[in-house]
């Protein structure tokens, strides 16, 4: 019987690096991530999957685009929950903070489709195991 | 465009019932509930998927049975995560607080099978729209 637990203060301290998910639980075929924020993220869309974040702590900010190309920025902070559509062109930014994700494995941090190119700061990823 | 965000603090403040969790958020077909929790549960089984736990606030503890009916409890605290497997019997229970739940939308708070009767305390349910 798996009985594992991971507590996400302690799994947040165990690594510093901003825009790159450490998986802190897998069910059925989703996980739950964890990553510090800060910064500019990459303007992207996953086409097949809406995408569930939670800050832990601090701000992130979702920029959306819609059909018309019109933005809309939600500002969220601590405790607050927010769900990006599938199909929606979405750009996180923070002014630093923690956030909790729920996607299906194998989503990629840069979605689908991403535009321009990854700054250094952000993590191209599917996930990383907590170490 | 749907930009509806959720605070969970101001969410758990919103009802007072235990045991009666509330959706408060919907991606793909899964959900996110939130329910305040006190006493003991039911022994119960979900045959056919895995429960995501996190613990918002105060004490919850996950007794599971293994298949020689050998009793395993895991105790929670603020910040843990933990997963219940697939076809695992367990009964959750809690000295006083609140949790946050991933499963696929329809998921039952008493399994798909459960032992004895339901308590008062229980509510057998889908899940309710916060309101």
């Amino acid at each position: 019987m798996d009985t594992k637990l991971v507590n996400l203060t302690e799994a947040l301290a165990s690594f510093d690096d901003v825009y790159s998910p450490r998986v802190v639980a897998r069910m059925n075929d989703y996980e739950v991530r964890i990553a510090h924020t800060s910064g500019e993220h990459v303007w992207h869309v996953h086409d097949d999957t809406d995408e569930f974040f939670l800050v832990l702590d601090g701000r992130f900010d979702v920029a959306m685009r819609d059909a018309d190309g019109r933005e809309t920025t939600v500002e969220l902070r601590k405790g607050d929950t927010f769900v990006v559509p599938r199909g929606t062109e979405h750009k996180p930014s923070s002014q630093g903070g923690s956030i909790l994700m729920f996607e299906p494995s194998g989503t990629s941090t840069t979605g689908d489709r991403y535009e321009g190119e990854i700054p250094d700061h952000v993590d191209s990823t599917t996930g990383h195991e907590l170490t």
